[in-house]
């Protein structure tokens, strides 16, 4: 038993979608979620930028003593987690390896895809950890530069012809490679699951990262006799890098209801 | 007669196109130029982050002592300029007034459009200095958010898909309300001349808010007698926030021709 907070991050609003489903999954712990908004979009940025960041988010959420660390954001997880985990004494989580189990399970002609944004891509920490447990799996990745612009500026309605235009582009290769499961590799695009799942047909499974995370995260919790014994709800404490009421005025289209809580602004290069 | 260099940031590579302008205008300046790679985009934060990068971005460039400097960003420009005025005893450029006079010249309808990032919209600093300058004239206005992310993953082509079917979104209602003259209130959308002239009409003048601010900075530095006596080519350094080796790999796009000189990193969150 342990009531100390998990810490959450992400590079802004996307990691709200894994927060959404951890909240769920363990409602009486206490959460401080980090969304680094003032340095948003992290996918096109080169490897040592994105782990100077991750560094910098992690010390701050260090500071309220966490049990364990939710990476909800692809890039970071697929970037920078390896270090990360050597540099910190906790249990430190991130999307990648919940989300490849969930896909290896969902699979049925061994054909996964996996999108995400440059960064993700380039790291290959997907199609690398496939491989690694299951070799027979054919694995095909596909960048998706600009899904995070357009989920910032909210156009994730199917109908958006900017957004089905991209959505043609980017997973027809998709379609003609006939996989059966597809890993959503960036904690904004389960807000283009209608969109996406519209395109790619119901054969196709959708493996949401935050989901698969938070169950893998409180699974470990558990096991770990972690779990807070609160009795009642816990809270949750949100901090970001940029104007606190832009981030409250679009986080409802993220986490599905509105923050009611004080949303606080934090220097993260002081970090 | 002054040698020191010319100063010139912008919170990416836009400004380059800018750039481009300056070095044909004053070829034999000394220009030091910073561009916040590892921040970009601006054009969607809150205006005191805004500020705050501005000032960090200006205090970098003052460690070389500069003569005067260039804001080539439409985002500062529109939302930190007077602040920087205020603070800083040396001529500060930006390219909001440069860009409205061409505009003044140029309009024959009196009907002038502006598109820019969210920031630069949200400020009213094109508008109300039109309006403050002469009141007869029409201001449309329209944030093109998405305009940004295409440019900096490449998209500029008259033929893309994604940008033909934004630019019908963005200015349809320009060419509904017949405007004869659009500030391109953006230092990435030159790159966009081709596909936005073609959309318009031959009708319609674009205005470079990178060359108007060019000029106009070659012509202060000329009547203050502050130009450089150097004979030759003077030197054109490069800085930014974010993989130096990336923005070498992109800037041609941006220049119009290959950077030969170092590029050099700034951990700019010093500053």
């Amino acid at each position: 038993m342990d009531n100390r907070p998990i810490g959450v991050f992400d590079s802004g609003m996307g990691g709200l979608t894994a927060l959404r489903q951890l909240v769920r999954l363990v409602p009486n712990e206490n959460i401080v979620y980090f969304g680094d908004t003032g340095r948003v979009p992290y996918g096109a940025r080169s490897s040592d930028t994105i782990v100077k960041y991750a560094r910098q988010d992690m010390s701050f959420l260090m500071q309220f003593d966490p049990k364990a660390i939710l990476i909800a954001c692809g890039t970071v997880s697929t970037t920078a987690l390896p270090i990360l985990m050597r540099e910190y004494d906790l249990p430190v989580y991130g999307v990648v390896e919940p989300a490849v189990a969930a896909a290896l399970k969902a699979t049925r002609n061994k054909r996964i895809g996996i999108i995400g944004t440059k960064a993700t891509v380039r790291s290959g920490s997907y199609a690398e950890m496939i491989r690694y447990l299951n070799r027979e799996i054919e694995v095909f990745s596909k960048a998706c530069p600009l899904f995070v612009p357009l989920v910032e500026d909210g156009r994730v309605h199917p109908g958006d012809p900017v957004l089905s235009c991209l959505i043609d582009e980017y997973l027809s290769e998709m379609v003609r490679a006939e996989v059966d499961t597809v890993i959503l590799g960036c904690t904004h695009y389960p807000l283009l699951t209608d969109a996406i799942g519209a395109y790619l047909g119901d054969g196709v499974r959708l493996i949401d990262t935050g989901l698969e995370s938070s169950l893998a995260l409180r699974e470990h919790l558990f096991k770990s006799e972690l779990l807070s014994d609160r009795e009642g709800s816990g809270t949750v404490s949100y901090y970001v890098s940029d104007s606190a009421a832009d981030f409250k005025a679009l986080a409802s289209v993220f986490l599905g209801s509105e923050i009611v809580q004080d949303v606080r602004r934090v220097d993260i290069d002081k970090y």
